[in-house]
């Protein structure tokens, strides 16, 4: 797979390139967009082949492949994460946004509290407040080397005693965390003691570093009955459009409720994005994601050594994730001053470190999943826009 | 176009072909799937050009392209039938059970009445009851000539005063009647003297046969407080794959309501379903809907005349879609057998009638939108299966 390969995707209704310039004022004629969470990289070549099948036959009627749909899905986890995964307990969702809309709306009510470790993903706290829900806000810490760090006080602290639910991000997004074993326990301990239904979000789960291995919250004891996970092939594979995603409950309570949920609100998976996915989920699938991994661990190092070079920024060291979560505090400058010198600057789209929550003030996300090329491009521009700090 | 061209969907992930014997009992082998409402046609050229853009290009992130979308709805929506929309009223949902299902969601309340015509279209009876509302079903009447006829004394007696909306189907599913402006007109009065919200279901406005025209509920006065429409590319293009709705809302009350629902539940629609309404809204797209309809039109011609000289089958005139409604109670038989002889019989998986609602007892649903060739057979079928009636 050519990595390098420069795709233009401008024109093509991207959110990411057609929506720049509105939402960050970053002109995609010489701008480098590097917000939202998909990659300016093709598919895997059984996604195209399966896409280009059905364009050959060309009838998109109403589809039912659930069998080799859920096959492909349980030979990954099982291939790939050593989990084995019982087909019944497999839902189809609309993307993971939509789960986690789904599980607030199936399995809480207006009023209760939903907690969340941030900084996190910026659409959890939307959807919590878009369903009235109340948003408990828990802040991450950080280690000597700048690594985020559960703080279980904290998270003790914030709760109010209506808490019901608590959203899970595994590894994590933003700073890209992969979460030891006891670090897991700690949150499974956690979710156990004040009865809370736990949602872990593993959409970043395939794409890990060497070094680090991701274990599923499916591998604890004692959370079966409160546990929902949340995959999807999106962030893996860049089919993020598809807007097709899993809700797998192994408990058959919380499944029937969800799963009663969507059939009241009429949802059915679309035929591209299960057919993507399901051609996705295989040996040579697995193959792609391997060389992908290889190739963003390059751009890291090369992005993380540039941001190192300029005084008062820091890159979270990512241990997965293509993305890259900097922090401009070092700057001493406010946060109109360091976003202004990337978006006018540098010309970056980069994602604004308020939205991810408590905590994120300070910082900007950059998006690497893009030709290496442009993460260069990306690093000389910062280099040059701080370059007064030098 | 050519529709004569039988194109094997067996095999392809189809609901329609590939669960027909998990249904209805009907193999594939041999058997005629007439059953789930798509057609055997391949999209039109527009659409199977701007998914090959999509393939060769390649990347599959997230969509934006509101902009070019709406204009094809509204162009569309102009050009075909004479309703002008505003590109702000529009909400894209996951298909028209789903759209359905939000407007459950987030006008109604649990064991709210919500009033059916029924035989109607029976994913809406499903979802109601998904959704813990109560089903108010009101008869159809047929006049001399078999026809779908409203009977609205019927429906004043079906309401019991907990009644908030109610859904309508123009033209309707199944019978395939094109509502006249004064039948639409007693439908807006019984809404506007009972304060129902109405959503008018509008999924087959493209597909009206020579001699009849439909008027769009819109084009109604003193409804646009309490009125949602419901249009789709899916039945008209054959797309229902890429499970993409339009749900167009002027009342800004409502629109909101539903548009606060959509958001709470994390939906976004994806970029296949988008895209495909995007290229098939257009003149070549118009064009090509006419031949289908002049196709279609020369199918149920054919099937009418078959169904015609079976003694005790009645075929109700099609005045829209390509659904045939076939009447089996002049045979005398009890319904097991009827179904018995097409499915086992004349190998033909059809919908039963009862999922239909009050009034579709006696009732099959043949779908037509296949090539002339297999509605030719389907005749020789049943007409060889009911042979001894001659
Ligand atoms: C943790 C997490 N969950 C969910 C999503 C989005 O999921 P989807 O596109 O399936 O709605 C993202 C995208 O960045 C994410 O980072
Ligand atoms: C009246 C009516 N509404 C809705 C649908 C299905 O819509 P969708 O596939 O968009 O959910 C159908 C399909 O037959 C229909 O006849």
């Amino acid at each position: 797979m050519d990595f390098d390969k420069i795709i233009d995707r401008r024109g093509t209704g991207s959110v990411k390139w057609d929506k720049m310039e509105a939402l960050y004022g970053v002109s995609p004629e010489d701008g480098l967009s590097m917000w939202v969470a998909d990659t300016d990289f093709r598919a895997p070549d059984p996604v195209q082949r399966a896409l280009q099948a059905m364009v050959d036959h060309g009838v998109y009627g109403y589809g039912s492949d659930e069998a080799a749909y859920h096959d492909a899905i349980t030979w990954w986890m099982a291939e790939r994460h050593g989990w084995e995964v019982d087909p019944a307990h497999i839902l189809t969702s609309h993307g993971l946004v939509n789960a986690v809309g789904l599980c607030l709306d199936a399995l809480t009510a207006r009023g209760d509290g939903i907690v969340l470790f941030t900084p996190i993903y910026h659409a959890f706290a939307r959807v919590i407040r878009a369903a009235g829900r109340d948003l408990r806000e828990v802040e991450l810490a950080q280690d000597a080397t700048g690594l985020y760090r559960l703080d279980m006080d904290a998270a003790e602290a914030a709760l109010t005693g209506n808490e019901k639910m608590l959203i899970w991000c595994s590894p994590h997004n933003p700073g890209g965390r992969v979460w030891s074993r006891d670090e897991l326990e700690q949150v499974a301990e956690f979710a156990r003691r004040h009865d809370l239904i736990l949602i872990s979000d593993e959409i970043h789960h395939d794409l890990v570093f060497p070094g680090h291995t991701h274990i599923p919250m499916t591998a604890l004891d004692d959370l079966s009955d409160r546990l929902i996970m949340l995959t999807a092939a999106s962030k893996t594979f860049n089919i993020a459009g598809g807007e097709t995603g899993n809700v797998i409950v192994a408990d058959d309570t919380l499944r029937n409720r969800i799963k009663g949920r969507m059939a009241a609100l009429g949802l059915s998976p679309n035929i591209f994005g299960m057919e993507m996915i399901r051609a996705a989920y295989s040996p040579e699938g697995a193959v792609w994601v391997d060389e992908l991994v290889t190739y963003l661990d390059g751009n890291r190092r090369l992005f993380d050594r540039g941001i190192a070079e300029i005084p008062g920024l820091r890159s979270m060291a990512l241990q997965s994730t293509y993305l890259a979560w900097v922090d401009f505090s070092g700057t001493g400058m406010p946060r109109m001053e360091f976003t202004s010198r990337v978006e006018q600057g540098a010309r970056i789209a980069a994602n604004h470190g308020p939205t991810f929550g408590t905590g994120g003030d300070s910082w900007l996300r950059f998006n690497l999943g893009t030709p290496r090329t442009r993460i260069a491009e990306a690093v000389s521009r910062l280099q040059q826009s701080f370059g007064d700090l030098q």
